[in-house]
């Protein structure tokens, strides 16, 4: 099997919707995106760092779905890196009520031996010098760099994050955030100027509203589906990129036609992640469920 | 050819873009349903009302797109409704500056003899009782009664609005305004307290999100194409449902599966539309641009 490895957060977060509220459950972007791609056939791993107050529970849970923790360190004196958030009524957007950084503050990941071959590495959202250093560490060239950011790293690393755009192939952002970094409010022409920057396919979220992918001139687009109930928006963009990403290092193929299918998945994937709080769907899925909902977006797009 | 008969305003509009502005220029819905059904083998009619200072140069831009303007009557001492209106910078929000009323104020339509056998009938956007009297006045039950409709009738005239919904097939209208009239967010639960109303078959349009079409257990999505330029948004709806209407009249099949392709067929008209001020892009397509475009939506979603 193919290897994927997965560089983010394992943290705590504490989540209100208009459904209801969580104490501290596990959250961060590398839990979501391993959960998600667990769904896959291919070997995954997870560089990231927690404190000493980090259940093991969670990390039992983890490795039960066959994630690789050995890059995960823990810090003996230190907190894991904690986030609050209230969701509004339409939950498109939230407020964030807390953020302790932590052991996060200090991250310095090490990519353990036996994945520093590995055939895709996914960039989590984090700051990109530490995304850099990541893609310095691996043994060879992986055949796909992926990498996910936000807004704060262009207000606050514009130029570490242009670094580390140069040395990867694709790049997940949201909507917003891609006009913000480009200066351009129409899509098509955002995602030219951000493949100028380095990475030849640029994805675009849109949240319930889908996701574009551009490459050259060839643009696909990936519905979100309309569900009846979305209870939690949290890790939805990490569930579909850790969907997307595994699928193409299960296909081993990274064209654009195969990208295509692998946003129908990460999407799919992000789907079955909002229908419950946290990480709470995604630990209990069948092979059935993803399979047949993946039939459903077929239903969906095609005439 | 059949019969597809739309009631609407015909009107001038004042757009602010952005881009630019224009003076009073050919507006109103049944304009941009008419000349975007007019690239359909289908016979076009429109019901409507205008002043004494409509220019005859636009009802000859109409006529010579083959759309029947008898049923379009002149008010002697009268003057045509005005809108004019400013986008914000993101085009998708707009002010109204101003509107006049005008002779559509004391609108009663009159569908004349010719079209009272119309195989489909479109009502465009007016006071529902309008649109009632327009029903009530065919000759025989038309084989397909679309309706489209805004917040403004949800506020002012809503007993009338859901008389008007029980007698119709299809119903277009916007994501906000679909929430308002269920007091749902849900989409999928909002598109079935509407279709409990009335419509076997619901369009929920989401501007430069697409649309989704719902129908008992169903739904399908018709991304709108990411253009490099939108210039105005004005009248893209009512292309959309130009084009859907058109579709539909022209194949004269009126399921599920016809309707997905006649979304897909209003997507493409409202693309043009958008591409430059007013009408002024409906007027001049070819039938090879309109085929070329609508190959561009099968690869933007087919996967």
């Amino acid at each position: 099997m193919n290897k994927l490895l997965i560089v983010g957060t394992v943290a705590f977060d504490a989540i209100e919707t208009p459904f209801g509220k969580t104490d501290k459950i596990l959250g961060g972007s590398a839990s979501y995106i391993g959960l998600s791609a667990s769904y896959f056939q291919t070997l995954n791993g997870i560089v990231s760092v927690v404190g000493n107050d980090f259940p093991k529970e969670y990390f039992t849970l983890l490795q039960n779905k066959n994630i690789d923790l050995t890059g995960v360190e823990t810090i003996a004196d230190g907190k894991t890196f904690f986030w609050k958030g209230r969701y509004h009524n339409n939950l498109n957007s939230r407020d964030t009520l807390e953020t302790q950084l932590n052991v996060l503050a200090d991250f310095s990941p090490v990519v353990p031996e036996n994945f520093k071959d590995a055939d895709v590495l996914l960039l989590g959202n984090l700051h990109p010098s530490i995304q850099i250093s990541v893609v310095n560490q691996m043994s060879r060239r992986p055949k796909l760099i992926l990498l996910d950011t936000m807004n704060f790293w262009m207000d606050n690393s514009l130029a570490e994050l242009k670094e580390a755009l140069q040395l990867v192939d694709v790049i997940t952002i949201n909507d917003e955030e891609a006009r913000q970094l480009s200066g351009e409010y129409s899509l098509r022409k955002t995602a030219k100027m951000i493949a100028d920057m380095g990475p030849k396919f640029v994805i675009i979220k849109k949240g319930e509203h889908g996701a574009l992918l551009f490459h050259k001139e060839e643009v696909f687009f990936a519905p979100a589906l309309p569900l009846e109930e979305v209870f939690d928006p949290t890790g939805a963009g990490d569930s579909f990129a850790g969907g997307f990403a595994a699928y193409l290092t299960e296909q081993d193929v990274y064209n654009f036609d195969t990208m295509k299918k692998a946003l129908i998945h990460g999407s799919n994937m992000a789907s079955f992640c909002v229908e419950k709080f946290g990480t709470d769907n995604l630990v209990n899925l069948s092979k059935k469920q993803i399979d047949q909902r993946l039939q459903e977006f077929k239903k969906l797009s095609h005439f």
